[in-house]
């Protein structure tokens, strides 16, 4: 899986605004970078009114792609259920690492925002507490502290404890159903080599994916 | 893979105009339909000024993800190639059909408006032509005319002849680094037994991507 990091922090306190800030410093650091932002309020809507392809969805296409020669978006309505955090990562074609906003309660790294007049104490546990970035001072801290315009400080923290342990490292993302499976070694490696083996000359990835044929429904 | 069928014409013969009436018909029968439109021009622009994840993407964050309970989105930018229509088909989470707007290239099953005023021959290749949509009497046409309101005539014919047909067949899509690979019978055996074996109880898809392991770039 492609290593992610969590930003997190109450409503208010800056996330997007610090992302804003994250991202362009970690690109410069010659990392590519993923984002998925976490909408608590299912429903969330960015329709285009008038556009074409928003007007497959309104007529009934569950799945709406674009495709470009340089771009590709999608939209996947009527999930049904809630797609997990894992499930979104390995729907990303491309990326060193994957910052989320939001996801408090996902077991990955964290950066909290914490802006005074919005946040009243740091709430993620300590063991996942990578750093805290704040506009005051925090006494006995869990984590060392950067200031709210110290993008750079955090970008180059992310990079070392995060990005670089992760290199050389596979990337395997095994789903079934849409949850993450966690393999033995052994079947790990079973599973490498069949793909590396029927994948011949991948020079980037192999991907895979088996769906139970489709029903009868009409017919009975 | 899903099956696909492109709806193709003549720019203004009214491809999404139909495809609206379309989708519906599907629906009312049974089926999840997903769509996809191509954009020839790159740089197609859905931007929602002042959304948050936008803002991401703007920052320089090259894909995007909004998940929330009932919806996601994915925007992938800077792909530095046009993905092929089989990796697209295999993004997409669920659905019994695909219908694309455009790729009048591609090698799937077509049906082809044909309007008055905007559209001068039938530019179809005949054995891959499933239909004509037209608001003209077309002579010795090459496929089977259904009035441009038809769109319940034109539903029930990709049913009998796209979706029925495909029903019970395996699902499989196998693609190294964007494109299709088409696995022998004694190949795609052993991948089949290895991902149910691996995948336990999986009740509807297993889900398998392996990408090369990051390189490191900013040290060499």
């Amino acid at each position: 899986m492609i290593p992610v990091v969590s930003i997190v922090g109450k409503s208010g306190s800056g996330k997007t605004t610090f992302m804003e800030k994250l991202i362009p410093a970690l690109r410069r650091r010659g990392w590519r970078v993923a984002t998925i932002k976490h909408h608590a309020h299912p429903g969330f809507d960015f329709d285009v009114p008038g556009k074409d392809t928003w007007r497959h969805a309104r007529a009934g296409s569950s799945t709406v792609l674009i495709v470009s020669p340089g771009k590709l978006a999608m939209i996947w309505d009527e999930i049904g259920r809630e797609p997990s955090l894992e499930e979104a990562v390995a729907m990303i074609p491309d990326a060193d690492i994957v910052l989320t906003e939001g996801y408090h309660w996902a077991r990955t790294p964290k950066v909290e925002v914490f802006r005074r007049g919005y946040s009243d104490e740091i709430r993620s546990s300590p063991e996942l507490l990578l750093a805290i970035v704040s506009d005051v001072e925090l006494e006995s801290a869990p984590a060392p502290v950067f200031d709210l315009e110290d993008a750079e400080g955090v970008a180059g923290l992310i990079e070392e404890e995060v990005i670089v342990p992760a290199l050389g490292e596979d990337r395997l993302d095994f789903l079934v159903d849409g949850k993450p499976v966690r393999l033995g070694e052994s079947s790990k490696e079973r599973l490498m080599d069949l793909l590396k083996g029927l994948g011949g000359e991948a020079k980037e990835e192999v991907f895979v994916r088996w769906r139970r044929e489709s029903k009868k429904r009409k017919h009975g």
